[in-house]
Parts: C-alpha cells; sequence; structure tokens
C-alpha cells in the first residue's frame, strides 16, 4: 500500500530556491571564517551520550535526542527492573549514544582528544547542523544549523576585539543591521558582591535579564521573591540602571563596582574592549548591557549578544569567553572565547527583510532545446565546449512541443536558451535568445561561448 | 571527575588538514554537479521510520538506527508485553524515527512531498552524510558522506549519457583513471529468460556477480546450488564469457539475446548509451560487464559502476535508472537515473596516490607578529585594510616570544609573516616575511597588500 509520506515534526526539507539562499548566508560567514584566519573543523552527528549529559542542565539533557543501541539493545538490561523503572534511567541502559545539541561541547572534546595534533592557539570553525528535542515552534526547529568560530588557547582580549570586528563584517556582507551588547560575566559577579549578595549571582541574572521585558517594577518584584534583601535590591536598582554614552556608563559602572576586585576587572576587561574595537571603526551599534546574561554557567569573562534592529526575532549570534569548557574530559586550564551564528535566524531575518542579491537560484547558464536525434547529438558536442570554458548547461531531455521545453528554462530563471535546428545543424551555429530581452541572435559557437562568459 | 572522552566507533573527527582534502573533492563534485545543471537540496537527518523501513531489505532494516521517542517513551506502551517481546518489535514501539540510510529514499519521498513546487525533468544533487549500524571495518564507516545526482520525470536515455559523462568530468578533474562498467538490468533478464530460468533471475546475477572473485568453475557450482539446471547454466557460460572490443561485445550479446524482447530493448539502450558516450569522448575507459548488478531490485535499466584503476578499493561511483523508486510513497510513473559518488572511498583513493594539489591547507595567508599593545592595535587596522582587500591575516594574540610566534606560522603552513615592531610603526611600513623563501622587505601597507594580492 502506497503511504503518504511525512517528516519528523521540527525538521525541514529545503528545496533549490531554499538552499541558494541559505547558501549565500553560510558562504558569507564562511567566508569571513576564513578571512579571519580560522580553520574548518566536523565531528560526528552522533557522540557518546556520556559527553553529551550533564553538559546543558536538567533541561537540556531531557532535549536530547537519544539513539537506540543496535540490534537487541535489551542484553545485558534487567528487563524486569526496566518495567518499573524511570523511562530515564531505562533511556541510559538502552542507548549509548545521542545527536549533539550544539557544537561547542563537541569542541571542547575534539580539542582534548586531539590536543597533541592542534597549534596553540587554535583557531576552529565548524558548520553543522544540531538536534534539539525542543517543542517546534515559529523559528524554532528540532533541526538547525550552527556556525561556530572558537579561539582557545589564548587569553588575549585581542581575540574578542578581532571576533566583534568578524561579526561586524559579516553582518555588513548580509546588509543587517545590527546591534552588539557586551557583558562580562565578572562584572555580574562584582555587582553580587557590592550588593552583599554574592550567593545570589544566578537569582540576580536571571532576574535583571527581564528587564527588557517585564520593566523595573516587576524585576524588583521577582528579586524578593528569589530572596533578596530590599536593602541589596536597593543597591542593585541604580546599577542596572545607569544610562548615557558607552564610555560613560563604564565609567560610572566603575565608580560603583571599586569597592570589587573581581568587579573591576570586569570593567576593566569591557573598556579595553570597547576601545580596540572603537579604535578599528564598526559598522553596526556597540553597546553595554549589564543585564546580559547568556548562559551564565559557562561563561567566565566576555559575554556578547547579538540583535538585529529591523526584525523583532531575539539574538541571532552570540557568545563569550569560558575558562574552563575542556576540564570537564580531563584537560583544565585552557581558555578560549567563541562566536555562534544561529543562521536559521538569520535566513528569517534576511526573508523578512528580502535583503538577498538577485539572480541567486539560476544555476544553469543555458538550456539547449532537444528537436530529436541529430540536433541533441550536436548540442552535446556544443555543451561539452561550454563546460570547459565553465559554462553550466543542460538540454532539455526529450524532444517535447517547443512550448514546454521554453516553459521549463522560464520556471527555473535560466537566462538563455540554445537551438540548434537544422539550420544551425547546416552551417555550425547556435541561435542563442536572451530570456529577459525575448533577444535572438545568431552565433558561430566560439561567439556564443564568449557571449556566454562574458 | 573528568571523563576520557571518546567517540561512538565507526564515526570520524575531521582536523583542517583533512577537511582541506576532504573540501577538495566536495567542491569537485559540486562544481561540475552545477556545470550540469543540477540544482541542490537538503532533506533532514531523520526520517520517519515508516518512510525508511522496507526500503533496503531486511538486512537494511536492521542496519537503520533508530532514535529514541522523547520524554516517556513507554507511553502508551504495554511494559508487561515489551518484557516478553522480539527487541526489533520493541524498537518499533519506542522509535518513530530514525537517520537516513542514503539520500535515494529521502529523495523520493522529497518528490513525493514537493511534486507540486518542482519543474519535471527535476535535476538534484544532494551532498550530506548518511548513517548505517554496519560493522566498522577499513574503509566503512558509520557515518558517511553521499553525493548523489539524479534526474527525475524523464525516460530519455540522454540523461545516461549526460551522468557519464559528468562521472568523466568529475574524475579527469580529481586526477583519478577509473574504468566505468556498464549493464542493463533488461539484458539480465534477457538472460535469464534465453537460459530458460526466468524465475531465477536473483540467483544468476548474485552468482555471476562474483566471476571476478571466484571465477568460472565456482561460479558454475553456486549455480547449481542455487537450483539452476545444468542445461540452463550450458547456455549461460558462453554468454557471460563474451569477449572482445565493447561493440564486438554488444554485437554478440544482441544475437545471443536475439530471441528475447526484454533482452534485446537492454542491449539496444546500452547500445544507444555506449555510442552517444564515444560520441563526445571519454577520457575514462568504457567497458560492459554483464556480471555487474548492484541493487538489483532497485534498478530497471542502465547500470552503471565505477573503478580506481591504480587502486584496488571497489566501487567509488555507482548509480542506474530507476523506474518506480516514488511508487511506494503513492507517486507512480516517475522514471529516474541516478549516481552516487562514494565521497569517503574517494578520499581513500586520493590519499593513496598523493593526488591533492599543493598548498591545500594554508587558509591564513599572512601571521602578524605580536610585539606588545601599541603594536599589535597598528596591526589590528591593517590587518582590516588586507581583510577588505580579501588577504586572510590572523595576529598572534598574546606578545609571546618571537621564536614561539614564528613557530605557529611554520606549523600552520602560512606563507608570510607581517611584523610592526617600533621602526615600522614610526614610519609606517610593515616587514613582510616570505616563510618558503625567508627573504624579508620592508613595504608600505598598500604596497605588502598589492604583494600579498599578487
Amino acid at each position: 500500500m502506497a503511504q503518504k509520506p511525512s517528516i519528523p515534526k521540527g525538521t525541514r526539507d529545503f528545496t533549490p530556491q531554499e538552499m541558494a539562499r541559505r547558501n549565500y548566508i553560510f558562504d558569507t560567514i564562511r567566508s569571513v571564517f576564513k578571512l579571519f584566519g580560522f580553520q574548518p573543523i566536523e565531528t560526528p552527528a552522533m557522540e557518546t551520550l556520556s559527553t553529551l549529559m550533564g553538559k546543558y542542565g536538567e533541561e537540556g539533557d531531557k532535549l536530547l535526542f537519544k539513539i537506540l543501541n543496535s540490534g537487541n539493545f535489551f542484553n545485558g538490561v534487567d528487563r524486569e527492573a526496566a518495567l518499573e523503572d524511570d523511562p530515564a534511567r531505562v533511556a541510559a541502559k538502552i542507548c549509548e549514544k545521542g545527536l549533539r545539541y550544539d557544537l561547542t561541547v563537541p569542541f571542547a572534546r575534539f580539542v582534548v582528544m586531539h590536543r597533541n595534533e592542534l597549534q596553540m592557539p587554535f583557531k576552529r570553525y565548524q558548520i553543522q547542523p544540531v538536534w534539539r528535542a525542543d517543542r517546534p515552534q515559529k523559528g524554532r526547529y528540532r533541526e538547525f544549523y550552527q556556525c561556530d568560530a572558537d579561539v582557545v588557547g589564548s587569553d588575549s582580549l585581542l581575540n574578542e576585539i578581532e571576533l566583534i570586528q568578524l561579526i561586524d563584517e559579516v553582518f555588513a556582507r548580509l546588509k543587517v543591521n545590527i546591534a552588539i551588547k557586551l557583558n562580562n560575566r565578572k562584572v555580574l559577579a562584582g555587582i553580587a558582591e557590592i550588593i552583599g549578595a554574592p550567593d545570589k549571582l544566578i537569582d540576580i541574572t536571571v532576574a535583571i535579564d527581564k528587564l527588557d521585558k517585564i520593566g523595573l517594577d516587576a524585576v524588583r518584584d521577582e528579586l524578593l521573591s528569589r530572596g533578596l534583601s530590599a536593602e541589596s535590591i536597593e543597591r542593585l536598582i541604580p546599577i542596572i540602571s545607569i544610562d548615557g554614552t558607552i564610555e560613560e556608563r563604564l565609567e560610572r559602572l566603575g565608580a560603583e563596582l571599586s569597592a570589587s576586585e573581581v568587579g573591576t576587572l570586569g570593567v576593566n576587561e569591557l573598556r579595553e574592549v570597547v576601545r580596540g574595537t572603537q579604535h578599528l571603526g564598526l559598522r553596526a551599534l556597540l553597546d553595554l548591557d549589564v543585564s546580559l546574561a547568556r548562559g551564565l554557567n559557562y561563561y567566565t569573562g566576555t559575554i556578547i549578544e547579538v540583535k538585529a534592529c529591523d526584525v523583532a526575532i531575539g539574538s541571532i549570534t552570540g557568545g563569550g569567553r569560558y575558562d574552563n569548557l575542556t576540564g570537564v574530559f580531563g584537560m583544565p586550564g585552557v581558555s578560549g572565547v567563541g562566536i555562534s551564528f544561529g543562521a536559521d535566524r538569520i535566513y528569517d531575518v534576511l526573508n523578512t527583510l528580502n535583503l538577498y542579491p538577485e539572480n541567486l537560484t539560476a544555476s544553469t547558464k543555458v538550456m539547449f532545446v532537444n528537436f530529436g536525434e541529430a540536433e541533441s547529438a550536436a548540442a552535446l558536442k556544443i555543451m561539452k565546449q561550454m563546460r570547459e570554458a565553465g559554462i553550466s548547461c543542460e538540454i532539455y531531455p526529450e524532444a517535447s512541443k517547443m512550448k514546454k521545453q521554453m516553459g521549463r528554462a522560464d520556471a527555473l530563471n535560466i537566462p538563455y536558451v540554445a537551438i540548434i535546428g537544422e539550420t544551425e545543424l547546416a552551417d555550425s551555429t547556435v541561435t542563442l535568445k536572451d530570456m529577459a530581452t525575448g533577444t535572438q541572435q545568431s552565433l558561430s559557437i566560439p561567439e556564443a561561448i564568449a557571449h556566454l562568459r562574458s
């Protein structure tokens, strides 16, 4: 019986039109990665579950796609016990592998396993899909691409400055106006210290991260409900309300945190990154945002987030510095900083603003019309010469009606149609029709090749 | 506790050096696909299991990687019954999705689901990984890439001729000497008919497929054990032993099969493909091989297989015509023909013969030495100009010892090192060192850019 096919929810097919648009984004990001001296790596889609589990918090563990062991997966499993057991514990027994959840943990694993082959500092980029068993919704998929660039093995803030330049270059090429927000984990730690709640760092950041959305009063309520004293909150409010230019805000923040060693360190790091970046000039808006947290457990220094100015879609790129990513795999003391471009959201932004170059989809330059055996044999010979000259071409495979054949060229946006009929066969010419203007001209083969190459 | 990381058996990491080599292969194949008018698509890594099951035979079903349903996968499953049941049946209850096994079945599913958006004939290419729970061994992986090109919606043998040209072009560019073997499923059916064993088609092809490896006597024994009569075997031997030039063999095969309608059709198709191909000229050896079967259940016409002449590694590319690939998904009557390049085996061939172009790994053109804050700030400004000119560059992020910094450029095969010291800072120059020759020259910034671009 014929089955009506479907694909798993949250996944997508990409048609040639969509591929052309996506490849434009990937190619842009990849070429800028290369321009900044990053080198490509790839890791397997499947990782052992022990590599992935516990790296993304409890919620993340639940979102991992697990792969059933091959063959008799009940082998060695107490089936009686499995009857009663918690599904998550049974899963751990019958699944050894999972699909990667991001590119960062596999990269840390890669660095540890290949430490003796790598030249430190190691600058790698990686463009591959990741999988999350999240509830699918608009703009959120179960399979999506990440485009990451990281430098490991260097503490220097030059890396941050370079990465911000890189972000600026990518979005300038894509013609997307962006704002780059900066923060520093040490500033957050300094704030917690200064307001007398160093143990409440996570509660504070979770609450103030919502400032934009819920406003100051609601943040105040949330902080209270999270156990912060009224006194701490009154110390916090002026700090997160600092405004002015980025330089003014850094100065005032420095003054507020002057009694905290870690806070001062954070402000100084921010100042160095901002100064270095502005020295070079930036097309993007650069902004300081002390409420920015992004995966706090993970970042130890600079935190970076990018938003599109003209589309409300959330973060389209983000990253930061981490000081001990490889420690969990037995390699301590490797500091790194990285950024991740969210290709799917960038795709949505470019679609919304229609920012693609023209003629993105046309892959074939010229289609030969098929008039039958002798004519198509001659066409194939000419096509061979054209391909040697780098001109992409195809022939309509059947000698169908002219209208049908022309319809194909039209539908596929193929810019030229080549006609080899009786006349052309006899005098070794080709009639070339420009599909945009409708004009036709009779040319010798070398003339046609020269015309199509220009 | 730190865990010693590993990756699942049969999977691989790819370092920048390996990526450069693999991308050289993928880029070559992709550019030829485009030259022949094929358009890219992508499908999700995960397909619903019902799309995949039963498409690759019983053995193939076992080799599918299945993905455990998220959350409580026991939901709705009778756990008591699952205790006793066959693992394969339990798997079917707790897994709805699987990883794709090849690119052909997902493509068929794609064609059916997108039938109203596609322009027929539809020429697509697809370069993506596939997964098989096969026993890993040398040259066989659990995750590997396929590079497929197919034309669907056309019966014309012009498509076969084009695909053979395409194969020839890919391997000419990769500098690999190949032999292309041709057969036709209709010829196999004709042979079975002529020797009086039309119901033994599969037994015959399985046995004669081994001719090269085990020799004529062993094939004779195997055919007997598979229930062929001695008389049928004596009729078969001369047919599979035909030799001579490809034209002579086609002629003799035509004579042998003249009493079979389907066999004659097959020989005529082969003749047309061979003639059309030779008319255009081919760098590869073209050969007829009536013992070639390749996924018999699936192909209905032309069968193509490619072997490397200089490395014994089995088939590196293969394909053929299928007449009803989409029928199982409710869309009958769509004929297609396609080929699949085995990227991993081609990679092994190129590694064995060392056929890569030189300077494949260098991604950074120039590395700036770091002498401290003022010098690196000046370097970043120059790097910005260089990148605008398309020159990839990086700076050593720390002001480490000169020897250590130069060591990095050396290890990464970076062709140039740029030095901005006190002198250069003072007179706005850069000292450029050519790492291959060891020569140094002092240049103005525009001179350095011009030098690096040339």
